[in-house]
């Protein structure tokens, strides 16, 4: 495989973007490789990935955010991310108490499903060391005081974590806390939840029970984007499973932890491969 | 098809139940076709629907609620409702302007799907009329005024309607009009209507673009019965459909119509069936 | 809505169509409103549909074909079909005994839904007149004899009547008879079947039943374009239901019809509105 | 939890059985925890699953299959297989190279979900020797030359583990060996595969590539009893999920692989719950 560039970008949709970027990459001998598009006609915005061969290309690796910058950033009023296939993600996982997510990103990690480096887990329970330990991934463990007493100071501890292991993203896999807004802006569009409900329905607590009491045919699980408002922030995939009055609550949670973990693996799949732009607190899913 | 009785019935969870019913329809020779039965462990409760041949039963069809009653209704504080598949109910459609359940519905009917009978079609507009005049159903007309001046009225000649047509149970269609509490009141869970949202989502007007705005993969549909509080009456059926960021609210309309009729028809076909109990808010659907 | 020429065209993927066809456009004064590419890189193959708005453009229609064909037709080794919003497809609809895909399709007709004209019914019953009759469209019936004696003569008659109606695409509804060769020939990739399980399982006559043998928990329907080999031409469309022991090969038939005829308008509405290209037997459907 | 007894049956349908065994279970003071019976119509065959509490049960466990054979055994043709909650099944998992199946089980038996003992893991490769250390389970290998010149020798000793292990059913989780018959004899409904393809469509080698090649819209993956016949064995269960002309058979293997662990898995855990009666090639699953 040879070295690639990926551009995400995103701006007011005008007549001929697509004929610009595409000569841009192919005048300067980029190959192209994958290229998708839409066009909002709501917004009236335009979204493009394009990724593309670097072996032969006339620009620089490090000169070509500048180029872009300069020849299209400012005439399209364009909003742009580019990143390289040979910079792996530095993805860092905080769990509680329920393995199963942890381990279904774990097997993929450790089958090669996943193009990502994983240089610590954290949690504030000792409960899953186990599984970190199968692993060989470093744990580490902070309690939070029931009383939120020292919230603030492990949150502290938690960043410092992050930056010393020049975290890119967080994935939050079943952790039972609520991230506080200054780690959010942190990690804008970077801390990836599952919530356990079909969202928006049975935001918040318990939604296991909460499906139950209501009564509902169908339950689902969705992963979206941690943003200041509760469960609000953008969507990134969700799926469900049927069930019937015989359900319980405790069926209801063994059928759900089958959804959480494939929803939030191919969330963090999509991250991972580049292909996710949001707007609007709306994600477009490239394929 | 010989002529059956059905039988549907809850009360609490004692041991035995099944047994005497069973041995009450066999002891007087009558074949049981159809048994079903559920206990809700968290609510100690048991419910039952059997069906069985009335050819040879001993007792005669007019006597049999009157044996159930004295036998086990108040020994078992049993809940029952007993109907003969030789009465087919009969089934009032309300609809306003979009006619794709309503044609789904009466393309089944004309197929001999429901068995059920069909006096009339009841809306607030003229614009499906010639839907009922292609399926020869007499179809009546009220008017609301925008500020339900005549609101109370209209009800009042739909109800003297409904009781002429000696109606059993009714289906909002897609109709887009609130019913009242006392229209509810004289049909108990015999109101079905199709929200076009997956329920607790998007409960009220506009869900299609209620779901648009906030991003979802996954839109829904629910047939529930009608009860005061607004969408939240026991849930029937309900199924989804994927959708991307390439949708519209336009798109999200017309997807979601495929499951309204489909989602609808579902649930009128149990209901016809008298497969459904409901209790604390939800439904039991027996298979 | 203004008029729109629709282009669907693949060819060996080169560098630069893309970028060449959407300058094409836009040099020309053609407003781009619908945009979708696909790669094939096993088949190392461009495939493309491409929607813009005629009003301004500098090219008058009737030249357009021409146009593309000297400049890229020949250069690109490119097929490319070229058709115009203007012009509404006329389909055959072709129907035996079941009425419910029939109904589905004329039902969104009437609901506009369908931007199609449809100048004739075909069946070899008379069971179904009615239901034409109910929506106002000729029908024509021809008896095939058990033996085939008269199949040759009746499809000769079936070809003339779609020659004077100028049927572009013929639909078969559940219709329970073998088209041969010649008609298929006549109609490439433009005859569009609804086969009663997921294929390729259950092949042939009775899947339902098929299906109750074998014991699958799911049942399927399929969409697919008629070819000379039997359920075996390019797949448009499929959609699954879930079942379990307690259905029979009645209740299979009455879950599978609600699947027949959700799948089949599906791939009829993606044909009329141009967004599917065959190649080496397999559908490319665009969004 | 109290112990229970577990009795899986059926029989051709008469009156009165289910009377007759309830009543046997209560009259001897047995709490019916779990009812559910099924009639197959059409077979003319009845089914049921009832489990009830031990602990004032007045026969001794030892002799309740004694009792069952003298009460109801012959009188009424029953097939029945008396079982333990005590007692936990067995099982052998047997592997090749790929991970996904056998973490997802690992996954759930470490975090409690299966109710089973896992004496062993046997495989063809070493390649998975890490997993099965990962977990502290025993890991054995038995290569199997290309011209299978060592497959009776190696099966004899796989036979002669299973003995050892008291192994009471085997999981083929993506085992990428033919299973011969003398093996499948010694475990008649007792090893459980998973196949990677929506049975019957795709048997065989390679069926993402057959899938891809056919062009479908739905793949599938199907977990079965292993019979005689390759992949005919009666259906356990079954999923799907959707594709698109932009996979290929290498997405299809991915998207296929979450199937596959979550349909077996399911599966798995039904035979666990003994929850599954087979009967002329297909099962009864009960909820």
């Amino acid at each position: 495989m040879q070295q690639t560039a990926i551009l995400l970008l995103h701006c007011p949709d005008k007549l001929g973007i697509i004929t610009e970027i595409t000569k841009f990459i192919t005048d300067n001998n980029g190959n192209i490789v994958y290229l998708d598009q839409y066009v909002d006609k709501i917004d009236g915005r335009f979204f493009m990935r394009v990724e593309w061969e670097l072996d032969n290309f006339a620009i620089p690796a490090e000169k070509i955010s500048e180029y872009l910058e300069t020849l299209y950033g400012q005439r399209y009023e364009m909003e742009f991310k580019l990143s390289f296939s040979s910079k792996k993600p530095r993805m860092a996982l905080f769990v509680s108490k329920m393995s199963h997510c942890l381990y279904d990103l774990l097997a993929r990690y450790n089958a090669g499903e996943l193009d990502v480096e994983i240089p610590c887990i954290v949690s504030n329970h000792e409960d899953l060391r186990y599984v970190a330990d199968q692993f060989g991934i470093p744990y580490y463990v902070w309690s939070i005081n029931k009383d939120w007493s020292n919230k603030q100071e492990v949150e502290k501890a938690e960043m410092d974590l992050m930056k010393e292991k020049q975290i890119d993203f967080i994935v939050l896999a079943r952790y039972m806390q609520i991230i506080s807004e200054e780690m959010i802006r942190k990690f804008p569009h970077n801390i990836i939840n599952i919530h356990h409900s079909f969202l928006p329905a049975f935001i918040g607590a318990k939604p296991y029970h909460q499906a139950y009491q209501r009564g509902v045919k169908i339950i689902g699980a969705t992963s979206h984007y941690v943003t200041s408002e509760l469960d609000a922030g953008p969507i990134i995939e969700q799926d469900v499973v049927r069930i019937t009055h015989k359900d319980t609550p405790e069926t209801l949670v063994l059928k759900g932890k089958d959804l959480e973990k494939i929803v939030l693996s191919r969330a963090v799949k999509k991250h991972i491969e580049r292909k996710i732009l949001t707007y609007h607190n709306k994600t477009i899913i490239f394929s």
